[in-house]
Parts: C-alpha cells; structure tokens; sequence
C-alpha cells in the first residue's frame, strides 16, 4: 500500500503503533505537542535535518539504515555534551509514492537504536515532498555541567574514544566500485559509516564524573573539530600521527591514504575530548566501564592552529587540510567530505 | 553576498548574532547541543517541517512573513496543551544562491515573534539544499496538567479564541487574484494568512487554570480539528452556524461562500476547546484577561460525528466536508486546505 491510499492519518497511526511506550512518556504521539518527564531543572536539546540528495542517496542507502543512522547523529551530539538522550522529535517530509513498507524499515532502523539507547520517540510532524526529508530533534538529561567546547586548557591530553576514518574509507571504496576486494574487511568499514555507533556510555560517564575539559564528536573530521575545541578554547593541540586508533580493516585497506581518512574523512561518530594530565588513570577506568577504547592521541598547546606531528615529533604537512563545509564552494584539491553522508 | 561565499560557519556565527540572549538559556547556539532551564519536572515539545513548494512559495511569500508564521505554528501547539512556548531549535535547508539578505529577512521575522512572546531560539541545523526546507522543534513549559484533545465530556460547551475563516478567505482572493476589490479589507485577511497568531495567553490560562476539558488549535480546519477532539473523546459535536465569530473584512467578502471558510477553511490558529458548562463566568472572566474574544459555538453530544445547524436548529447539509490530509488523493469538490500553506 501506498502513502497517498493510507493517508496522513493512517500513516500517523501506522508510526504511533510501531514506537515504544517510554518511561518518563505522559503524552506521546497524537496530540498538539509531546509532554514528557525531566528530573532535572535543565534540559539538553539538539537537532539535525538530513535531505535526499544532499546526505543520503536511497539508490545505495537502506532505509533501515537511514533510520538508524538519523537518530545516531543526534544521540551522538547528546553525548558529546556529557549527556544522555531522552526523547526524540522525529519529521518526516515524505514522497508521496513511497510505500507504507518503506516507513517501517525506516522506524525499524530507529527502533533499532532508540531501544537499547533508552530513547523514546514522542511526535513530530509528517508531509508530504518530493524528496525525503528527515528533521530529528533529541533532547537529553543534562550532567550537573555540560561539557563545552570551550573549556580545554594548555598542557590538557587530547583523547578519542574508538577508531578513526572508518566510515570515510568505506564511503571512498563504496564510490569507487572497490567493495569486492576483501569482502569481509570491507563489510566491517561500511558498517562503520551506514551505523554509526553512537558513544552513549562513554559521554554520560566522562559528564557524570566531570572528567573531560571540552569535548565534541567528530562529525566533519577529527581536525576539523578539534579545530572547533581550539578556536573555542583559545588555543592549539599536537596530534600524534602514530596514535590515531585505526581498525584493522582500515589497516588492510587504507593503502597509500595512510592516516588521510582519519584525520579528516569525518562522520566517525567518535568521541573527541580534553582532559587533565591528571585524569589519566581515571579516564583508562572509565574506557574499561564504557566498554570502549579511549586512545590518547595528543596534547593542547598554547598558540592557534593544529598540528600532526610523526613518531619523531616532525610536522607532517597536510596538503588537503579539510573537513566538510556544506555552503562553500568547493577547491581542488580540497577533500569533501559529508555530515552525515550516505551518498 | 551569498552563502557559498559566506560558508557554513559563516552562516551560523551571522544567525547567532541576530538571535536574542535569553533567559535560561545556558548554552545557546555553537556547541553540539543547547542547554535549557526547566523549572519543573517536565515539559512540552512539538515539531513542524515546512517544504518549499508543498507548504509555501516564495513568489508568493516574503521570507520576513515567512519566519514569522514557521514560528507561530509551533507556539500555537503548545499553546493548544494549555503550556507557554520557551526554546525554539530551528533546522534550515537552504538554497546556496540564497543572499544573506534572506536569511536576515527570515531571522528578523524569526524574532518579529520570537520577542514579544519570550521565546529563544537556542540552535539548530544548516546545510544546503535545492528548496528551502525549514523544520522548527518548540519546547514548552508544561501546565500541573496538559489539556489533551481526549478529555471533552457530553454537554461540554464548544469555544474558539478570535474570529475564523480569515486565513482561508484570504488564500483564495490572492489566488483568484481579487486582492484589488475592497483592499484594505483583504489587507486585513491576508495579514491573518500571513501572520498568524498563536493564543498563547489564553492558552497558558486555560491551562493554568484547568478550565478546558479537551483542546486543540485549528490547522486543518473547524469540522476537522473539532473531529478529532470528538473521536479523542469518543463523542459528537453541535456546531451553531449562526454564532460561527467572523470578522468585518471576513463578513464583506465571503459572499456566497457563506461561513465554509470558517468551517472548513484551516490556518485560523486559533484555540478550540471545551469546557463544563458550570465554568461560563470563567472563560467570560479568561477572555478579558487574555484580551481576546472567546466565543461558544456549540455543544458536546452523545454519538459520533460532527454537525452543523442553523439558528432553528435545523441541520445544515454539508457537501463539501473537508480539511487537510497530506497524503489522500483530492477527491472531486473537496476543498483543499493547507497546514500551514503560503502558497
């Protein structure tokens, strides 16, 4: 059955039967607007739109995948502020010729990680449109206080929670046709960049126990946002080029790419942040809590600008410094890459 | 100067400038998520997605006017739960060749609204787009109780804030290009079009006060939203044609076209509710104090359905029942209205 036979109404019944009643719910779906529960006096909020053409391209992306990886972008801002996710607002601009099963591998997809994240979606708005369009909207219960990006300081270590470039190498091999070679290596990249793991524990640890200076998840390239943290902070940071977490996959296939991809490939979904010399203890226990690796991989140094220094400490020049600006033309030789970009 | 050149991050530090500092807002824009006061132990939240060419033309429509209304549909919804509007997330898709111009434009109608009403804009998301789509998520200060659109009991009386069927009325004189006959009266109409606004006192009242037993704000259109209060509440409805408020530009140019606007017509943004019949003196008393009139237009009844009656009691055959439904195909003599719609 199609959207136009269902109807809005059908279709606003269809989403309301396929989402969880949540803890913390008192009004869902089918009202003017969402009431829920907040046990703090504050709250978190962020939103992302992801456009057909412009993020995502459905000939090569799975709806499932699409649904998950919209929530993902949006629970990975929450934790990035030292969060925890709550509820989300999901709208949906929707062709009028898609199929109601269509809208349920899309809520599948969202059902998939809003479950163990313990996110509830509580409304939003469905239309019609030429293209999909999806706008999500999540707010998260607050620490005590949310990490900034303005907060690192001269002499801080600079760590990353998981591996880096995966999800920007799979993109490359994805486009290039390249998918046959080392099928099971491949899978396990594009994995990596069709379902972000968003760090839900890890954030909500390092707000809880206040133990990062700034932090934000790299979306658009691990220099491009520790670009954000410096300017933010007023300072510069030296990244170690010999440890930057890289997956095995990324080992067999980067090539001559080398460390490119994740230095500035993006949409890792990882968390980057600042922290204390003095925390270095407590932020391996917190890795072994968080079940995920923590990698320090530089330090904050006074004076603008980042740097990426070898194993003997030489700047290593960077050609094709990048990152993703969706409004600037783009140069040669310039990387572009996307956020979030299924395409 | 135009985005491409001015760039994405630009573009965000130009939209910070112009929106407002604002109470209890902790981290507004430029982090990964914002962080908000609530003073109490919930709160509310809705969401509207506005597409280019579905929802609006800009042809037809100033981006001032614009900013205005994608903000006044979501404050009316929360306004509808008997909640007052505090923090707007707002996520545009926009065209490249659009001039900074037009996105000032559209911010200064952002805050033509935002300011009276104490609303703050706290974030948001940009990128690039072929039509401009924007996508606004509302959260609300919650009343000790939400008025639901399911709690209406038989013999309930039926009011509206305001007048209806202006919006409407006005669409099709821009349409039919009858703007030049009477224009200061058609003025008056496609201003209620254009600028819609959103009851928040009287909504905040009604709440405050727990003096509705059911609400909603009618969008879709008077038989449709007052359709879904009565199968929320599982009763019927008695609408009194002749005591339907319409205003004097709306009395002078609705011709033979008779009340259908305000019946069937959408936009109006006004607050349906319903109320015990032993609150009268108070909903007189609420309407002083929210400075806008308020009027009984009907009664909840036994059974299903929706009617209409003229001044004898007498039931009006309605052949054109209607109101809006994205997704249904246009059946033959039903009247299309838009929610919202510009163009």
């Amino acid at each position: 059955m199609n959207l136009s036979r269902l109807g809005e109404f059908g279709l606003i019944e269809r989403i309301r039967r396929q989402l969880l009643v949540g803890r913390g719910v008192r009004i869902g779906i089918g009202d003017d607007a969402a009431w829920v529960e907040n046990p703090a006096e504050s709250f978190l909020i962020t939103a992302d739109l992801l456009i057909e053409g412009v993020h995502f391209n459905l000939k090569w992306t799975s709806l499932v995948d699409l649904g998950f990886k919209s929530l993902a972008v949006n629970l990975s801002d929450i934790a990035a502020m030292g969060g925890t996710p709550a509820y989300a607002i999901l709208s949906l601009g929707i062709p009028a010729s898609f199929a109601t099963k269509n809208i349920d591998d899309f809520y599948r997809g969202i059902n998939a990680l809003a479950r163990p994240s313990g996110v509830y979606v509580v409304g939003g708005d469905t239309c019609v449109a030429k293209n999909l369009i999806i706008s999500v909207c999540v707010t998260g219960l607050a620490p005590r206080k949310p990490i900034r990006r303005d907060g690192a300081a001269v002499a801080d270590d600079i760590y990353i929670t998981g591996t880096l470039g995966d999800s920007a190498l799979g993109l490359k091999l994805l486009r290039g046709g390249r998918t046959k070679q080392e099928p099971k290596m491949v899978a396990k990249l594009l994995a990596r960049h069709r379902r972000p793991t968003p760090r839900l524990t890890a954030g909500a640890l390092l707000g809880k126990e206040q133990l990062a200076t700034a932090m934000i998840d790299v979306s658009d390239g691990l220099l491009q946002d520790l670009g954000h943290i410096c300017r933010a902070s007023n300072l510069g940071a030296v990244l170690q080029n010999d440890q930057l977490p890289l997956s095995v996959a990324y080992r067999a296939l980067a090539g001559k790419d080398g460390t490119r991809h994740a230095l500035i490939g993006g949409e890792d979904y990882e968390l980057l942040f600042c922290s204390r010399p003095s925390s270095r203890d407590a932020i391996r226990n917190l890795s072994r809590r968080a079940r995920v690796p923590i990698t320090r991989i530089g330090r904050c140094v006074a004076g603008p600008g980042v740097i990426v220094v070898d194993s003997a400490g030489s700047k290593i020049a960077l050609r094709t410094l990048g990152g993703h600006d969706h409004f600037k033309n783009q140069r040669p030789g310039r990387t572009r890459a996307g956020n979030p970009t299924l395409l």
